[in-house]
């Protein structure tokens, strides 16, 4: 289907459910589509990184999309990461992805190799010379690592290169500039993926949302974006609070034992089981699963947000 | 082959030459390895950093194993790095080179993902279950980006999961206690990746050398490792300063145009193609080609080294 | 006089003219608090990041205090930043700007020195035990560098050791969590040092702000203050837009010739010399002037204010 | 007196012993002086990092230097940290230092703000311009945060703005670069802040080494400088795994409970303190002291070097 431009709603990340040996569990993922579309969410996006896209091998990836695509089925547009290191092997991701039906592909800057501004508007001109699809830049600097500059992204905008921005970095001030500098390119789509500033990112005038823990409460979202729409900041302010509370599961996982993604992920696909959604809360290797009692208080977290 | 162990003496890690629409150039390729061989090296590395491993789509990097593999026919051993962000992308690196006759497999931490040394041991435990050929430890701080720990790296070699450790983080204080750590481990190897400081390293008692600038001057490290061997510090040293003042070339390129990669994967192809060696002095995209003035300047520093 | 607790409202944090060699010119100094004063503003910072505290020797900053606390003669509160490496130099900045009347003092985590949280918490109960006024922690991760983690400032809150939270980080779900965290300890602040994002903390129930762009235009800061607490969101986010877009000057100088300090302060203090409140724009040394030029772009963006 | 040129040797950088109630033990401090002096050290440095200088307050600044010119008597160079944020506070403990009767002063690139090598340029400029003795680069960047460019010290070098360069980033490439860049410079002097490669670096020509380890066991790095002096690099090489495995004691404090300053600066000053040297093991506030069973574990690290 045509991407509607600009994009905008909640677009939740999807989760990747895994059975016990990290095979894709495509029944799971497709209840977890059900359980997202059902809550009305806006499109979807799968293969970003709390899809644990880069744990996932090619034919992880091909699954999960043609998964999703199939279910989906035109119901609502799906967007697809293609997370990779360099020009080249995006290329690769973007064909792949296309070819099983994405409406836009995600594309970070170039990571793993020493990069420079010029080179990163290199990559997204040559990947976007490539893809079918309209292409969408991801500023996740947590991962990549470095910041998309504003006069990038608007450069890149205005070019025509990119059709919206996906920002991840968690630096509003930042975001905000984006927001302002993109305002006049009509079309132009800029999304947060904060899960703790989203009432905030809408009064900026964002069109949408990307959050994880969109995975756990789509409700949650879906109800925020409408009170945002419809200017009514006080009961947006409270979904997010109420939202901001939930997200503290993210650090249920102990530090000496286990990284930030195993808990964040291992925390949202645990709530995503005891919730009935997923068969399997297993994250992707090698990442370190919570413990029963962390389990335990992810439990907890729902049942304060009155989901359980 | 069998793989010696310890793995020791120069074992640079093979630039990839690229036509100018950047396909392999199998034809360079297979001279370049001839011009190494032909110096005395010990062993190649394919698929590392210097090999733009990051900018290579999987088909790149099977050809340019494969093609390594085959003309080198068994004179000298191949590692073949398998770079991707987490263990199952890595696996099916590892199986790639492995089915192409890499001789053992050159593997990081993960990255993109936030993780913790437990993850970092999970990932290396379980690629070292999956390879047929021993696994080595690369520690590349610049892109993973964090630093191996001594008591990981320790713990891992004398768990037999890592045949050895090639340390390009230039942090020599803990590549000295990584040596001293697994001084008593049989047949366990620890390389450096400097070019600078491989006197150094040597008499430290490193097993070996891959030194990116080895595409360019491997007599250099040759002899730089013989002159080691022999004791005869004052002419390492000698030689050490000779490329010291040859590595100079990686800055030639203007850092308000272009990233270090750029700059230092350029001047070292362009060098090659200088020598003769290779056809094309292209790197992959999105990096950016040096400009003709400052191709000059790697001129100028082949010359000063006596190399043109 | 007694702090209001919570201390709420617009603060800024008040530049230091200087003289072309580099001494206090309290002259102009006093006119720029008047320039603040009449504005409307609620109490004034002095010493912090904005007042080039880190470029003023001792002599110069008890000079700074001591002219502003007389100059104000309590009319409203002074904050005074006690910024130093770690405890015992933090205690004599203490002792130094509480004899000169400051009546709150702002301190940051250690810097210089590797520290931790329990060393965090040990410095701010130290700092706060040897204050006779109320301690703010101020959050400066692009300074310290570190950011003061949730649940410390917390601790601190509740345990009475701090009485507010000046947070520069940009971080703001960060500064969200802080906020509802602290909402329940009576009297405790929360502020943020943003310019671009003023709307937003405040709708998230901030106390207050600390823009550094508020000594250039105080009136829009104040403005912008009272949009929020009226609930007139939609001019509230206009004005910050203003300001967002007069903010733009601190990227002026060129990023070959110096830094972000330089180029930032040195656009403030330029603008306050144009707009003549202020006889001489000069920052402290080695900070790099801005050029005739760059200067010039500082009036445009005045003038897009409708500031000169 | 005035400071060799090259200045050379063995050059600890001097703890300073406090009273459990964080005031300066003079009578330790000087006993720490013969115990080193005794031991055939060339100079001291006082007020650096390992002498907490980032914890003292100027009074135990001034204490600490006058103390140690005072007891050392011209007997050997004396040279001193004036370590702060900026240049005019660094002009101040320059005059205080050298007023005390310093030989020589250590100084840093600004830090707390953000830089740029033009105004780390300028600083140096100025420093030296101000100082009465010479001017030694401190390259510390775990603490300033950034590394010195080899161009900005061979600059400043050539044109005479500072005599030496302590280098403390643990970066041998950069190292040898600096020395190589610096070499015919008539009595500039290249150091390394390094406990680890002290004989890599003198092998690679450095001057002298100032290693806080030396505080414990200053015998060792005096033998280890004579080795490599006389060309015996087999008992260099020796004397620095010894030394290697003393400097352990720097990891015994829980990093679950403590930052690295506090395990380091606190095993080094338990050491002196099982040693006899010192009264009191105690280190500055905020830090946090070692446990009963940590001091044990350094106990046994002096009695495996030979020194309990």
């Amino acid at each position: 289907m045509t991407l509607p431009a600009p994009l905008t709603g909640v677009v939740p990340p999807v989760c990747t459910p895994l059975t016990p040996d990290n095979e894709v569990d495509t029944a799971s993922l497709t209840r977890l589509v059900d359980h997202l579309v059902s809550a009305g969410v806006d499109a979807l996006f799968v293969l970003g990184s709390s899809s644990e896209a880069a744990y996932l091998p090619d034919r992880h990836r091909r699954l999960v999309v043609d998964t999703v695509v199939r279910h989906v089925a035109g119901q609502l547009p799906v967007l697809a990461g293609a997370i990779d290191m360099t020009t080249l092997r995006v290329h690769d991701h973007v064909d792949a992805v296309t070819a099983a039906g994405a409406d836009a592909v995600v594309v970070t800057a170039p990571f793993y190799t020493r990069t420079h501004p010029a080179e990163i508007s290199r990559h997204f001109r040559a990947v976007a010379a490539h893809s079918p699809v309209p292409v969408f830049a991801y500023d996740q600097p947590v991962s990549v690592p470095l910041k998309l500059g504003t006069d990038l992204v608007a450069e890149l905008a205005s070019d025509g290169v990119i059709a919206g921005l996906k920002d991840s970095s968690g630096d509003e001030g930042a975001f905000r500039a984006s927001l302002i500098a993109t305002r006049g390119i009509p079309g132009f789509s800029v999304l947060t993926g904060s899960e703790l500033t989203v009432d905030s990112a809408l009064a900026m005038g964002a069109h949408g949302v990307v959050p994880g823990l969109g995975n756990v409460d789509p409700e949650g979202y879906v109800h925020l974006y409408r009170y945002a729409k419809d200017g009514d900041w006080d009961r947006a302010r409270a979904e997010q609070e109420r939202l901001c509370a939930l997200f503290g599961m993210v650090g249920v996982g102990d530090a000496a034992r286990m990284g930030g993604s195993s808990s964040a992920l291992g925390a949202f696909k645990a709530a995503l089981h005891l919730r009935g959604v997923i068969d399997c809360a297993a994250t992707a290797v090698p990442q370190v699963p919570l413990s029963p009692s962390e389990v335990e208080r992810v439990g907890k977290y729902l049942a304060a947000a009155g989901l359980l």
